[in-house]
């Protein structure tokens, strides 16, 4: 019997539920102590689910967390648990007026024989990207340190790894054996080996042991992947945890060399992660805003076949709902390739023509050109929202990162849903994520949901006669190329040009994403898997006369 | 003549717009220099526009602002105008690797003989309300001083004289005479008050003058009021500039408490100048974003009074287009009161009825209940999104920041549109904004715009027969009382139930305020003009079990 059995306790914590999350948290240490564990790590702000948000700021949210935190440690000793030590991520207040609105600090405590033994707070508050930590929390100063069976431990909260100084920084000088971070750290495409490769130099750089704790779920816009890791004091991976899935990962620790695991989970490749955090994300979304099923509409083009098979690998084929919604601009594979889609699928199909509406309109105001190509996309998006109020559905979006970027798309039209499942991923990637979800179908022998003709037809929006994407866009291959290197990349419009774009087309699209950012902030919240994502990770004016 | 003729430049810039809002500042000077002055402050970030947002993490731009900031330095010295010391806002790049994003300082440069002879970088980054300083800047450290005329002079920015520490400490050692401080404050009811009254405390316990020069104008959701003041060394305000509009103050500078001017702006009541703010804001956003005229329904209700009557004051009657959009369920008196509106506004009016389309949906999908309800107001928003897309009108929505609160609309029908005039008003100020309007109206022997009936009647959505607002909420007094105490108090259920409200009200009004969050991230921005708006001043979860 080693002295420690550690759990890293990777959970999926719905914001807001304090006591849903924390019975989650007592169960799972309940089961973790019948496999022989007597220290179980959670991770970043498990109690309250990450990120709150503007819900720190509420006094008795903040107070209630607290309360439900000291009220676990009771119910641990009251299960005769209180030999297994427990650190927990949660929200706690601070009298601290150096901040306008901040009360509180994103903490860890260390409960034990049914006290809350020691508390960590947060030092490095990220407040990029995606994230507004300073906004809302203080800052902590010191790093905590505790013994427990004769191995000292140290703790750090997420960011405080990423950055130099401060409680990282004290760790050199802890002599702490292993350091537990907790973290609510979200998917990002080529992220999880940053990760591991920062964790392995922690360890090594400091000559402690390092287990790393990550969330897991969906949460808004936000993916935690989990992919929970320990590593040894020389570098070496003992434990990974899976990766998209709540998992418990064992270690036996004698010291900060001696550690053994027996979970190794393997990892997918980058098609493979990124499914799956659409999925997750889709799925939580769903059942933790209390939805049963979606609706969407079918068009026979790529970006709705990937959407409605995401759904139905998120939530099940039974609770899909697809509406085909043709025109007179239709064409006849717009129809057959949806009927194929759902087909393949098993998800619902109804067919609703839009024909009759879309005339009412031009009888009435006799629109053409934009007005008239918008009209048939709204009234697509009315019979949706129609749908989702009679039936209870949520309604999903199914627009691509690129169309987001460019504006290519109606308002209040395709547009229409509380979730859009692909709006980080763009173009070039739905059609690699199709071919990769058909290839895995194939190779299990199962059908290959997407119809072939969906993947190699030209795009088209079929909002008038003979349509296609690229009357109004650049090829696509050079547009998402074009995007990172201005989206992604920063890059000015002459750095975009010297290197090798046609300066037209680059001058034509930095409008076009200007123009557009009206309809983004208009837009629905869907999951984040790139740097930079539409939403909260790039924050730019409406009202805005740099067009470069 | 004094020694020195402090010019207080209170100026509209347009955010990105580099070289449009350089040019203008030199034209103020040029005009400033034929009074006399030779010294001119501007506003924060005055070469830019404020908020830059992620604006300033991009290189290029912020490069540009610094080379433009050079640029009016030698076009002054060109123009025979080195002789005056120009203060103004920019940002710079600066080399520092402690922030993940940031690459630039809030900064104000002192441009003389033709030269950048002084430079300070803000050192309080506001990171709370609205604003994400922290985000995209790097703090500055020190105060600047400098010697002009035999003055001296100091410089902070903003949150620096909000907050204690850093530069502003300083100010009580550095002997400075006058302290200039350049501002970017947006509006927000009774702000101005306080405003004064800092800058009055900061001169008499620093004993020195203080000229306070506040940007003016809207940009997206904030408007800058101006409303610039110059107090001498003993508190006493000697100067103020106009509140809502371009405006220049000159104050001759002799010594601390030798200071005097002939500018002494009025400032209009609570009424007038939340009517001032929403009538900059939405001028604002037409003409900065290329816009010449809107589009709005009229319903004979009080919102769509209001703004149609804001529009008209912003941009002239003869640019506002609006529409009646009768159902079934109209009252006659809606039809009425809307033609009544159109007459007294002398706007335009056309009447589009929605039978047609609504019974070509009816035919079809047979909805009812809520569906058929939210189908009406759907019809509406595409027949006014239409008319946008084929007369280039923006659309403009109605909702007042109650209805907001609540969810009380249709997503994708009443709350389709670019800018939303009223979402910071809450009903009940609605009602006395219209009040006030009319009473200023007749004071001056004018007609009075908004119709009485649509003053006096009822509230009502008109989507079933017979249909009012308190069919579903409480009575407005009470409600915006309560959302107060939720919303901008952020008390706890326990304690606004203390305060004497109904138990089961407060949990469905909370339940409410938290099932709309979806509809409100996909919300029209709007003038914020209270201290907690809907947008970036309250950024909650949409996925959140919390329901206190």
């Amino acid at each position: 019997m080693a002295k420690v059995r550690l759990a890293l306790a990777q959970t999926n914590p719905l914001v807001g539920n304090i006591d849903g999350n924390l019975a989650d948290c007592l169960n799972v240490v309940i089961d973790a102590a019948k496999s022989g564990a007597n220290m179980v790590l959670f991770g970043e702000m498990v109690a309250t689910g990450y990120p709150i948000e503007d819900l720190a700021t509420r006094k008795s949210f903040v107070a209630e967390a607290e309360t439900a935190v000291h009220r676990l440690a009771a119910d641990l000793l009251a299960n005769n648990l209180g030999h297994v030590a427990v650190i927990i991520g949660h929200p706690s207040l601070i009298e601290d007026q150096s901040k306008a609105w901040a009360i509180a600090q994103n903490s860890a405590s260390v409960l034990l024989g049914g006290k809350v033994i020691g508390r960590y707070a947060k030092h490095h508050l990220p407040n990029y990207s995606v994230f507004d930590e300073y906004r809302i929390f203080v800052p902590g100063k010191d790093l905590l340190t505790f013994e427990f069976e004769g191995i000292k431990f140290a703790t750090l909260i997420c960011e405080d790894i990423w950055q130099s100084g401060g409680p990282v920084a004290q760790l050199q000088t802890s002599n702490a054996d292993v350091c537990l971070v907790l973290n609510g750290s979200p998917f990002e495409v080529d992220k999880t080996d940053k990760r591991a490769e920062l964790v392995q130099n922690l360890a090594k750089s400091n000559n402690c042991a390092v287990a790393y704790v990550n969330l897991v779920g969906g949460q808004d816009d936000l993916v935690f992947d989990g992919d929970s890791i320990f590593v040894n004091a020389e570098g070496e991976t003992i434990a990974r945890a899976a990766q998209f899935a709540s998992d418990v990962a064992l270690v036996d620790i004698d010291s900060k060399t001696e550690c053994r695991s027996a979970n190794q989970a393997s990892k997918e490749q980058l098609e493979g992660q990124v499914w799956s955090a659409l999925v997750l994300g889709l799925r939580d979304y769903v059942s933790k805003n209390g939805f049963k099923s979606v609706v969407l509409g079918l068009s026979g083009g790529i970006d709705s076949a990937v959407c409605a098979t995401i759904a139905a690998d998120a939530i099940g084929a039974e609770n899909v709902f697809g509406v085909s919604m043709p025109s007179r601009y239709s064409s006849d594979h717009s129809r057959s390739d949806a009927d194929d889609l759902a087909e393949r699928l098993g998800v619902h199909l109804r067919t609703e023509p839009i024909e009759a509406m879309v005339s009412a309109f031009e009888t009435q105001l006799g629109f053409d050109g934009l007005a008239a190509e918008n009209l048939q996309a709204r009234m697509r998006g009315a019979i949706l929202m129609g749908l989702s109020n009679a039936e209870g559905h949520l309604t999903l979006t199914t627009g691509n990162k690129t169309e987001l970027a460019v504006g290519y798309s109606t308002i209040y039209g395709d547009s229409v849903g509380g979730f859009a499942p692909i709006k980080d991923v763009e173009k070039t990637l739905v059609w690699e994520l199709a071919k990769w979800r058909n290839a895995q179908a194939t190779d299990l022998g199962l059908v290959a949901p997407i119809p072939e003709n969906s993947i190699s037809k030209p795009p088209s929006a079929e909002l008038r006669p003979d349509q296609t994407d690229q009357d109004s866009l650049p090829d696509y291959e050079l547009l998402d190329d074009l995007l990172d290197a201005y989206i992604e990349k920063r890059l000015s419009r002459e750095e975009i040009i010297a290197q090798g774009f046609d300066a037209a087309t680059v001058d034509r699209i930095i409008h076009l994403v200007s123009i557009s950012e009206w309809k983004r902030r208009q837009g629905a919240i869907g999951p984040k898997i790139t740097g930079m994502a539409y939403g909260r990770d790039r924050r730019m004016p409406i009202t805005n006369g740099y067009k470069r």
